[in-house]
């Protein structure tokens, strides 16, 4: 996939650029030495997740011909409470609007953290993912 | 460490949020149904980690009074060769400018990996990572 590159910018800024050349920053919070410029890296970690799964699903339902009108995902992490605070379990929840029908909408979810995204798959051999969601919820 | 959310923006584009409110913006490229307007997934979450141990390695530095001039980490990964593409080995290679004995370095490395970065010490438990530094190099 090439190399990943992350260059240091001062304080406890980093900025990522993979082969696509497209800048990923970071920093850390003011009471951590840095200046609160942009998210953290686990921040940026769990991000990746949601949209590598949420990617999967947009495709798989529009190849369905069902397609979303919105999707938001959560993603929750617990931590180990001690250092170095490794992730030991992530709780997604898929929230879609539009007229999917559920039996798609867990078909899609499920190919996706099974077979396709690589970071569900990574993650998941470390951390134990849950998923769930909800359909046309009133907020 | 809070809920981090993740909205599809349309096209292929997701943007993620911790508790920190800062963005993380990412996007598929045009093959893959995406507009290219932002880094891919995997891209991200490979930046999570060199920025996560970025982190630690500049706040250790700092601490022993040998500070970088500057910092820039190769993260390297060997995927599987079918879906879903799991991470099996990560390279990841410190490129140090400074006047840093490289006993700090390699001791501020150590401790990043093994003690204080999450997103390694996560990561860790799935995929090989290994570490090698190269300090004031002729480019």
């Amino acid at each position: 996939m090439g190399v990943t590159t992350v260059v240091y910018e001062g304080g406890m800024k980093f900025v990522g650029r993979g082969a696509s050349g497209h800048p990923v920053v970071m920093d850390a919070a003011t009471a951590s030495g840095g200046s609160d410029q942009a998210a953290r890296p686990v921040e940026v970690l769990l991000s990746s997740l949601g949209g590598c799964t949420g990617m999967d699903v947009i495709s798989i339902l529009g190849k369905m011909k069902t397609p979303v009108e919105s999707l938001r995902i959560t993603v929750d992490d617990d931590r180990a409470p001690d250092y170095p605070k490794a992730i030991t379990r992530i709780r997604l929840t898929y929230h879609i609007v539009g007229r999917v029908p559920p039996e798609n909408i867990e078909r899609a979810i499920e190919l996706s953290l099974s077979k396709y995204c690589p970071i569900a798959n990574t993650l998941g051999g470390v951390a134990e993912i849950t998923s769930e969601y909800r359909i046309n919820e009133i907020a």
